[in-house]
């Protein structure tokens, strides 16, 4: 899984976000799914759903690579685009519903820095679905410029989710029609959807 | 788990950003160092650093209040401005050491929401300091509207930062005159900074 | 006016941003390009490069609607696409030129608000093509829900963009080649790059 | 004016953002009120209020500069903080009122660039007044490195806003208790506020 590598098989003491990895392979990950249409989801894991997301000059910093702040709007998109192929656009239920997704937690694993024009690809796989909460593992990718070359983990992380009142806050369960579209989404292939 | 020295005593399972506690004084802390000049630092802790934060319509989203994303940028100025009152300004060191700082890890726990015109205390306060990187712990607090209130911890986390030669983004150690500084500044009072 | 070459037939005098013309149609647009790839440009006025842009969280405000600078990002994405479609990377023209576009003016013309997951079509088209700077016309429409519907005119400006050396930001001369693949991009329809 | 050399006096045709006047001096603008506390106003024409802005890495873009969209987010805070030092709170009055304001017309010149750590001064002054809308001219300013040099100026514009009504956004008159609070303030030197 996405998230595990954070800190327990390999423990990222001293690395910083851009270090090039002394085994140059080591982030590298299958490009099982990279040819496909990336808009309709992938093979990734059989499960994981992918977004397209290009680097443009508001994405940079001065260091001349993405503020690790952007890394969370990318997830944000993803995880919304992975909403919306199951068919749960938030604007359209927090009109039918009054409540909201807002998140509870994140942590995020900067491993490689992306650059203007960068073309990444964001992943999105719901890990665990609670009544009240739902934890879903995403990253970052980048393309690869040659045809062949497998893409390069950028940033990997774990976003928990949890459902609220949109007037109040107050967190409440996730509507059961909403809870219904999440299970039978993560039971079903992404490709299928 | 990355979470877990932040969170130990209270564990977020399934408890939203913007739940209301059922304990509505849990998640309040002592004003020891509100009154002071947030600006010059204070006694939270006897070592952490403040600085303070306007909420504006740049930071809100449509759910009315302030984006997820966007408590990293207030972390990253709370940051700057501890390296800055330690006499460390980042472009400063760019230019004469030729390296700057990258975050490698972040993690977050959404408390309590922000919103519009709130007034927040960001703090910023070293937990480790290696030779190649460093972890800050950090938190967001809402200035109470009423005097007497206790501050509201919104945000809190832990970010780990690394250095890197700021040109090929390769890891480095942090240089020892930049060390020698944050242990400095550790081991004082950040009120006497 | 800073605004008057852009909405000459329609002085925006005390109009805000969001209001309900009393004419309901005199802000939408004949549909002629909407059913095409928008990715691969298409025929508005034979000319004019098209992108689209989804709303996420991170555009929007407390207002509900999208923060009004956010529509300058919208704008730089579709003019990097419009490079890029012309072969012009501007990551790629940096290391090869040592050179920049920079933004020196912008005008915009706010209409209508868009709000959380709207689909955008922005649009690029130049208007003048000096030898150190060229000015683009740009807009942001509202895709229709209802197929027949006109999209509707959210936003409408005018920016200006001169080429700098990027170490001294010293304003240049733009390269010769560059300059002749925007001539000729011009002069082409849109749809047949 | 701040606006005045848009686009009569000094067209800046061909002039890039991050150009180097020829003249030097130029772009400085009298020091009148660098030195007072800017979070209090000051004698910028006995009527220009001042908002301090530090420049942090969520504000550059891979050129080394800040994003151009940014500094309509600067003038928003600037913006917020006059009328906030008018006593006109935009939550507070959304909540009391219904109505809040929304940009309607935008135009900015960029003249220098700001970068990291770089500390500006942001200005903003109603220039007109109406039942509907009003015109602030605003500008952004480096401040000096050296004492006894004068603020560099970096980017000017107007920027109009009207009143509407926050839940259908249609326009309406600006309430009578806000516009009597804005004419009362226009009046009075900002430094008496």
């Amino acid at each position: 899984m996405t998230t595990q590598a954070i800190d327990t098989a390999a423990p990222p003491a001293g690395r910083p976000q851009a270090g090039q990895a002394s085994d140059p392979g080591k982030d590298r990950v299958p490009p099982r799914s990279w040819g496909s249409d990336p808009h309709s989801g992938g093979a990734w894991g059989h499960n994981t759903f992918q977004w397209p997301v290009r680097v443009y000059w508001e994405d940079t910093d001065a260091g001349g690579i993405v503020f690790y702040a952007n890394y969370l709007k990318f997830f944000e998109r993803a995880r919304t685009e992975w909403l919306r192929q199951l068919g749960l656009g938030q604007q359209a239920l927090r009109e039918q519903t009054g409540g909201m997704f807002v998140v509870s937690d994140c942590a995020l694993c900067y491993r490689q820095s992306a650059r203007l024009d960068d073309l990444l690809l964001v992943t999105a796989a719901p890990v665990e679905i609670g009544k009240a909460s739902l934890t879903i593992a995403q990253s970052a990718l980048l393309k690869p410029q040659q045809p062949g070359e497998l893409p390069t983990l950028l940033c990997e992380g774990s976003i928990r989710i949890g459902w609220v009142d949109a007037a109040t806050l107050r967190p409440q369960r996730i509507p059961p029609a909403v809870l219904q579209v999440l299970h039978a989404g993560r039971a079903a292939p992404a490709a299928s959807t």
